[in-house]
């Protein structure tokens, strides 16, 4: 099956560049109420699905151990920018379970965010696996193992017991088989497997829902979703996307990215849930397919659909700040 | 028509995104060796035609005036990373005219290459023109203006004879008319005129061969391309696909990228010019595509084949190192 276009990149009076992606959304049964391209193909989620693999944290009891509040948990579900927030969080969720960051298993990166690299650069030798976008779901999942008594040692390994019991979550949420058969490895070396497009959506719709999940699932995902929304700063950072995604609507939108153009969101008061995958890997791509697909479901013409939709389809300009072209999402979003 | 998918990026055993694009390859006398999707759609050169746009510095004499040799002529011709060299020689070429960085009109950027960011973090306060990936685009273009005697302000715009002399000659070498309709402003804010994919694999063949060209400007291109081979760090930079590209087989590839996934290339000896444009603008995409193409017309096994292979079809490693995919050609572009 042919993905569409599903944004185009202008120029001058031309299309320069075009995407192609896949994008579905379903309702609070499950339902598909709408989809574009082949939302059956087996994608990763990489990091958009964090919030999933954040659930042992709150089910075992470790954050209430550690007396974990919004931010740890939001930052638990994150790819961060690396500013210092962000940092001094994840260090002292590490410190609560008595450890420090020599434990994490996610590697050094600098930020990927340009200003935030800028001042890493000015005042580090070099970035820690503190500054790595994964450290709150690292440090989530130390915690996790601390407090149930695991030692964390492999923590990010297929075989390490977290991540049995992550596979598993992750098996009931989407309806997926995990296997090694569709395991990849992710930038932070934990395994990610591939599922549908439709398989990941519903899986997020029953985070919002609890739709079919034992009450102890049902109650942590809504406070991971609940934790997002409410600290959108710890999910992404100063500017990213998923932060103005969600303080458009503070409280009733959850949106999360992941690498090679993945990206999930929720409506949880309308029980909808989103999940698009640019073809090429593009993240502005995924971003303008999801503003413009949460545009939707706002009132005509209210202050949050604008909002959303001048993230949809947006100017860019140059080294000058000249106008030079936009980013647009193409009507088969709005079919 | 339907861009084929020409490179893949796997995870684990499973392919995470897919590029489409367009390719052609021709020969001396501007024959179609090889083509893949559509080619004579109009696409913006946007970095790639610097060589192009460099010819009146050399053509004028202004070059010659100001002594500049391969180092000058290839930052003429550069996307530099703004490393110290870059910046050095880019402000020596404009006081060889007489004139700072102040004439300059392509705006300021850090550096897009990140150890090259980080080392500007640390020793500047912001980054100036003569820091922007086009400076020694610019200073060129100020040279050649202050040598013939026209005023440099305004350099950059639509009207100004500069920008008229080098739509003339583009119109010339693609054989693609050249007008207010096709034209888009490029991120250092001077004209960008879409032109059909064939047209600017012929027009870069033309830089090579010479053929069709008044003697003043097919010497005036050889030199320009034969000063980029000879000096390919002043290209692009440390560890950049341009300069990689050249450096595999010293003194018989020209090659230089374009933003939104564009890539041109001449093999010199051979008369062979190559374009490709990736649909959706990824650089990945682009270089795997051009270094595959170049691949296939060196000799079977060679050192340079076997480089230029490494460079089409290569492995992700993640923070920790660890190989998690590859970025590789399909054999749409061994047909």
């Amino acid at each position: 099956m042919e993905n569409p276009v599903t944004v185009e990149v202008t120029r001058g009076q031309l299309v320069e560049s075009r995407h192609r992606g896949m994008a579905v959304v379903v309702d609070a049964e499950g339902q598909i109420l709408f989809s574009a391209g082949d939302i059956d193909a087996a994608i990763f989620p990489r990091s958009a699905c964090k919030a999933m693999q954040a659930l042992p944290l709150v089910e075992s009891g470790a954050a209430d151990a550690y007396g974990f509040g919004n931010r740890e948990l939001a930052l638990a579900c994150s790819s961060h920018s690396g500013e210092p927030e962000h940092v001094a969080t994840a260090a002292s969720m590490l410190k609560a379970a008595g450890r420090d960051e020599s434990v994490l298993e996610c590697g050094a990166h600098w930020s990927s965010h340009q200003p935030v690299l800028i001042e890493q650069a000015r005042t580090l030798d070099r970035p820690s696996a503190l500054h790595n976008n994964c450290s709150g779901k690292h440090s989530g999942f130390v915690c996790t193992c601390c407090h149930i008594g695991e030692d964390p040692r492999g923590y990010a390994g297929f075989d390490h017991p977290l991540q049995q019991a992550i596979r598993a979550i992750m098996a009931d949420l989407t309806g997926a088989v995990l296997s090694r058969d569709n395991c990849g490895t992710d930038g932070c070396s934990i395994p990610t497997y591939a599922v549908p497009l439709t398989g990941l959506a519903r899986g997020f719709g029953r985070l919002a829902t609890g739709r079919g999940l034992e009450p102890i699932r049902a109650a942590a995902a809504r406070r991971l979703i609940d934790a997002c929304m409410a600290e959108p700063f710890y999910v992404a950072g100063t500017k990213r996307f998923c932060t103005k995604l969600m303080q458009v609507a503070p409280g009733k939108i959850f949106a999360k990215t992941g690498a090679e153009g993945v990206f999930c969101a929720l409506l949880p008061e309308k029980g909808l849930s989103f999940a698009v995958k640019a073809e090429d890997g593009a993240s502005r791509a995924a971003e303008a397919m999801m503003a413009a697909l949460l545009a939707r479901h706002f009132e005509k013409d209210s202050e949050e659909q604008a909002a959303l939709m001048s993230l949809a389809h947006h100017g860019m300009t140059n080294w000058n700040g000249l106008a030079v072209g936009t980013v647009r999402v193409t009507d088969v979003l709005f079919a």
